[in-house]
């Protein structure tokens, strides 16, 4: 284990900050790269000793293990989309016709077959009886109501009917999805909809991958606690807030081990003791290239490689395992954390174990130019409008905490772009 | 309070019935007026009784109740962007300068003030000493590297640099927000952003309105709890998980009481003693105009009314208030009640408490045509591509789950609109 650098007065420091600054400049990864870096650095989590079964009712957020058949069809049986009368449609002549009344069908029962020549009164979702193929709503018969029981029980009683087409408002079985399907695919995230799926078709519980676990941790001698005081040339600590709530939000786990200062050793001890039983470990600050790097420091002697994305912000990333354990050091600025997370994390984790759910890319205009430095990949801050056009808020500087508390979309600007007009359509992720 | 009505037996239901229907079909209130409504029902949860005060870390998701003013600027001294020298600018001409060099400038350090004909190395973050106006890139000095402690300590030790204009990688104090000014506004909703600027500024903890706790209650007779078995006839309960879990993602808190069945006595039995304490009841299912709508029976010596919204799926609607508790009754299919609560129930507890986030409103267009009934506001479910496209999922009816569980948008069409052509502009709603 290398000992503590004294700050910036090592010559070997000197020469790895060299040889990094020149690796940054000239050999800086390409986003994609990066993110397939992680997902290695993950792929582990991948794993069906990472499982678990859950009550649909826990499992909100979380990724499905294996497809999903459909045991049933959806609806099971065909049934009425319509309060109205269930008939043959052969029994009803162009011109109309009076035909009798069966007892009524409520939802949930299961009729006799509809004899020919009678109509059934039905409601809606009630189970079509066998031999109805079709269903005329109540406004369009005579009498346009439902006759009271007394009345119906008496002989002869009849309703006069339009025509109806086979089928016309049935909803027939295997309409939504037919037993056998794959109702929902392995990876799949399950939201509302997804959990709601899997309880129309009769499943009580789901088997799904297990949350993942990150130790958060801020460094920097620098920055202070929120509530405390707060001394010149300090300022408060809002990486750590920030990415706690990024990520709870995303249904992880997040376990806060508060503010490291600028001691190797020290964050070293607090990585070990507060990571145990974690999957993976994130830093903020002491990446980069400055000559007071404490994470840079603490991993001198892990496989963690430091390197520079070419991606603004967040260029400077460290990946790689502290004592085994998978380890991702953001930078130190708020934007920038919160640009490696939606960048790195939460695609790779989605991709690899079905949640969080990916942000889903949108196309927009902008509502005035930009610049971009062509060799990079830009992330900028903005405010989607209704009209599909996108304002920018502050610059492209990563420290804007305030611009990005007004923003609800990130705007993508690719390598390669060095100005884009206003007007421009551009891919923003919405927050 | 009225005996419950037997199925379909009563001349008093029926007469109210077909009022109803008629009252459906010709006025049917618009999507706007029933929001409103909606509104008003709720507008007692925006009272400073219901707000509690939050460390951060608790309050994701929340609503903010009063306007935070910045107690400090952000940042809160000028900082330097960069990793290099901060200058004079006026002691470096158009040529460049050799200067001095002070000690290092470290984040977090309070340093001494500049001295003219002087440079001080200074990291990224750290506070620009009294004096300087401007950083110079360490990558553009020569050296292109801070000496070494010792070497730096010898006197005379000089550095080469060329000329940088004043506020060059400077990030002004005040920059992203002004010590007094406005920060968050009152109602905003707390994510991860608006919460890590709370920290940016100091503030530990945050006042809220507190968590809405909702009664949800499915009823029918034809609905089977997941994993029971399935009798001819009836349906496993999708809207109850469906439900559920769109409010628990909102951040709302949820009981459930499982499944009544269409006994008006019961229900109303059930309401009364699991809808102590909660803010809302949500029941789905037996609001429509059949004859065997338990929810219209047993709210029918209750302030609750029963109306058609000029919206397709989710028309049928119940509103008032159950033993004085505030009531919604949304229809009995499950793509109607995720439509009603994106439609009534989010946005209108987004305006009242500022929580859950409003949805976005995106553009797109149909890579189909679409036909809608032109009285109403149809609410169809899509997919939304990356080009910007949405395809259309399923049909326009509400059973459709599985056509859901594959959609990641809510795609809307006004009233007035009976029909798109492919291509055509929509607004939509990402789920």
């Amino acid at each position: 284990m290398a000992s503590p650098q004294p700050h910036g007065t090592s010559a070997e420091a000197e020469h790895r900050t060299e040889h990094q600054r020149h690796h940054a400049q000239h050999q800086a990864r390409s986003v994609a790269d990066h993110a397939a870096a992680v997902t290695a650095l993950l792929e582990p989590l991948h794993s069906v000793h990472r499982t678990e079964k859950l009550p649909l009712a826990d499992a909100l957020g979380r990724g499905l293990v294996a497809d999903v058949r459909a045991a049933l069809s959806l609806p099971p049986f065909a049934n009425s989309q319509m309060d109205g009368y269930a008939i043959r449609s052969v029994d009803v002549p162009d011109g109309g016709a009076e035909l009798g009344i069966m007892p009524p069908v409520p939802a949930g029962a299961s009729p006799a077959p509809l004899q020919p020549g009678m109509a059934a009164p039905i409601m809606t979702g009630a189970m079509l009886p066998a031999g109805a193929d079709a269903v005329v709503p109540i406004e369009r018969a005579v009498p346009d109501r439902f006759l009271p029981a007394a009345a119906q029980a008496k002989e002869h009683a009849t309703v006069w009917l339009p025509p109806a087409a086979a089928g016309t408002f049935v909803r027939a079985a295997g309409s939504d999805v037919q037993a056998g399907a794959t109702a929902l695919a392995a990876d799949t995230f399950l939201g509302p909809a997804q959990l709601g799926l899997l309880a129309a078709l009769g499943i009580p519980d789901v088997t799904v991958y297990q949350a993942v676990t990150i130790l958060l941790v801020t460094t920097g001698d620098e920055v202070v606690e929120p509530g405390r005081e707060l001394p010149p040339g300090k300022i408060f600590d809002s990486n750590g807030t920030l990415l706690e709530a990024a990520m709870k939000q995303a249904g992880l786990h997040v376990r806060r081990a508060g503010i490291a200062t600028d001691n190797p050793d020290a964050l070293r001890t607090l990585l070990r003791e507060e990571g145990a039983g974690t999957d993976l470990i994130v830093t903020t600050g002491g990446v980069s290239q400055g000559a007071y790097e404490v994470v840079r420091q603490a991993m001198a002697d892990q496989p963690v490689e430091f390197l520079h994305v070419a991606m603004q912000p967040g260029g400077p990333q460290g990946i790689g395992t502290f004592e085994g354990r998978p380890f991702l050091g953001f930078p130190g600025n708020p934007v920038s954390c919160l640009v490696s997370f939606e960048m790195f994390l939460r695609p790779v984790l989605a991709a690899l174990l079905g949640a969080p759910a990916p942000r889903l890319p949108v196309r927009a205009r902008l509502s005035q130019p930009l610049t971009s430095p062509g060799h990079k990949h830009q992330v900028r801050r903005g405010t989607l409008k209704a009209d599909g056009t996108v304002e920018l808020q502050g610059g492209e500087s990563s420290h804007l905490m305030h611009a990005l508390a007004g923003s609800n979309v990130l705007v993508h600007v690719p390598e390669g772009v060095a100005v884009l007009a206003a007007g421009a359509e551009v891919e923003v992720w919405m927050l």
